[in-house]
């Protein structure tokens, strides 16, 4: 497909002028979603809505976007023909206090598109509003995958890499999406496989594999798998952590799934507890490479090849030294692939390929 | 819960009287659903309904329940007022020509109990019949799930033993409830935690949880575990297995859900591929014991302290050799529950009790 979709809706990616709903949110964690569409696809947000932040740039707030305004209603944002809900929460639910700026939106005849798990088109109240106004309610997370996974008619020479890591919101996503445009800047045919409702979002097609039914998971993303697998290079984004208290299952559902040869290993810098969860403390880089190097193993031989850093809360001198120690404790590049760029990650991946790819 | 329901209804143990269906299925493994049934709930079944064994007993086919006989048709078993559907394919499909018999239970005036992934509510031709009998569609894997686990309020007190596989269908579930009520003939206070569909016919709750939502996997079954803590000893059944193919997410969502101080690993003596991939080969029981206590511990201290072979493939000489071996392999007790009695894995886990129950 070439554009997310669900219940037959179809928005073209040219037709669509977004306003992206972040009430109370708008920075780059809790705000994930809005931030990745506006990084990734900044031609077709118009504002974000946030009455909080009213007169605002998203280039302040988020340091992507450039001039993006922040606005305090819909009104402020005549041109938008749709609204996205901007926020990824724990849990996946529809805030209260949104339900009547999503009515608004709908009784101006807007879109509405949505990566909760509380679905908008199964809510009373929005399907009949929507179906008076014939607008369209897409939920990216909706699915019906009822199929196993086989193993089988895997492509050997395809590559897969997984971004993998140490908790969730650390920017799997972001590093997957990143070494896939810079390899496809080295002409070679390479596909960002999204995981999840953001990168759904930005990528137009994917599999919101964290609301799969679980019996379903693994086989999910081996159909995406074999549906990119004539490119040289994917890159699948990961979810969550395989020491995630919550998430651990959609972890291990997807590493088995997607059967990757190499696996980045990503985390945030000074992150010293689950994300939402503060007083579970977060495992050792060390110790999570071999997790998932074990892990990884009992299905394909796989290791993790590099570290993707998130060095966003601290400085470049802090970043440079927390690099180093990274380096030397794991013995494996490591990058901030905003901040330095993806080429140390790049390279060793590149090396991996089949010669007649590679050269 | 005192007996598994869905969709507000509810038929309590004392009135079922059950027809199994396992039309040309009746054997232990496709059709182990009827077959714990059978054994674990004799008194609630009339009959099996399998066209092609029709004449031959349930102790013949399945080695338990006496004389409980194979009948042809409905019209053979008047007396039944429910059609369970009896086997568990893999992904939890409604064979094509049940459709016909299910139909008939409706017309009749029967309820319909299925632990299928197709849920029969969901079929308008069954659900407009079940409507207009006025009889009640039980879809046991049906479950809305929908919160994260929290990690917070368990009882340290409460001992909680999983039970874990080398495979599918190798003896879990029915490890996990033999423990379990062997326990309880100690008088030490025990629940039998069922977390798939046959369990939660079996023991009249619990969550099924390869059917829920992969984000609240763990917190599905975290629910199970603060529910029933307030017994001395939770035996909590396992899914698939942490190196299985397609549904090692379950797995792992519900050993990091359910939190064990201890692990049973259950396998089948004779069995060298993944049950329905024959082109699989299964890791070894030594490998398995080490990436379970490795997952396991990432969330709590816990151990392998046994392993339950299922042997009833073999003579008993061949079993009490094979006994000798994995006992001398991994340095464990080893028995076959229902061969040998639980006796030898029952003695490590009441010493792991405080001195106040266990005395």
């Amino acid at each position: 497909m070439t554009s997310f979709s669900n219940n037959g809706a179809r928005t073209s990616d040219s037709d669509r002028r977004l306003i992206i709903l972040t009430e109370g949110h708008t920075e780059p964690v809790t705000g994930k979603t809005a931030t990745c569409v506006v990084r990734y696809r900044p031609e077709q947000v118009v504002a974000l809505l946030d009455s909080t932040q009213a007169g605002r740039t998203t280039q302040e707030l988020l340091s992507v976007g450039g001039d993006i305004p922040i606005v305090a209603s819909l009104d402020d944002a005549p041109l938008a023909n749709a609204l996205m809900l901007g926020i990824a929460p724990s849990g996946g639910r529809i805030p209260p206090a949104w339900r009547k700026i999503i009515l608004t939106a709908i009784n101006r005849g807007m879109d509405v598109i949505s990566g909760l798990h509380d679905f908008l088109c199964n809510d009373p109240e929005f399907a009949n509003a929507a179906a008076l106004k014939g607008v369209h309610l897409i939920d990216v997370r909706k699915n019906n995958e009822r199929d196993v996974a086989s193993r089988l008619n895997i492509r050997e020479e395809c590559l897969r890499v997984h971004t993998v890591g140490q908790d969730c919101s650390v920017g799997k996503m972001l590093v997957a999406l990143e070494l896939s445009n810079a390899m496809k800047a080295r002409d070679i045919s390479s596909k960002f496989v999204a995981t999840g409702q953001t990168g759904i979002m930005v990528e137009g097609d994917g599999c919101p594999i964290d609301c799969v039914v679980s019996d379903f998971l693994s086989g999910a993303i081996e159909k995406q798998i074999l549906e990119h697998q004539h490119h040289d290079v994917l890159f699948i984004e990961g979810q969550g952590s395989i020491s995630h208290p919550r998430y651990s299952a959609v972890t291990l559902g997807l590493l088995h799934g997607c059967l990757p040869q190499a696996m980045i290993l990503c985390y945030e810098v000074g992150r010293k507890a689950v994300y939402g969860m503060d007083y579970m403390p977060l495992k050792s880089l060390v110790e999570l490479r071999e997790v998932y190097e074990t892990m990884a193993n009992l299905m394909v031989p796989s290791r993790v090849i590099g570290v993707a850093m998130n060095s966003r809360k601290v400085s470049a001198e802090e970043a440079e030294k927390e690099r180093e120690r990274v380096r030397q404790e794991l013995g494996l590049p490591v990058c901030d692939v905003i901040r330095h760029g993806p080429e140390d990650l790049l390279d060793p991946i590149q090396a991996m390929l089949p010669q007649t790819v590679a050269s």
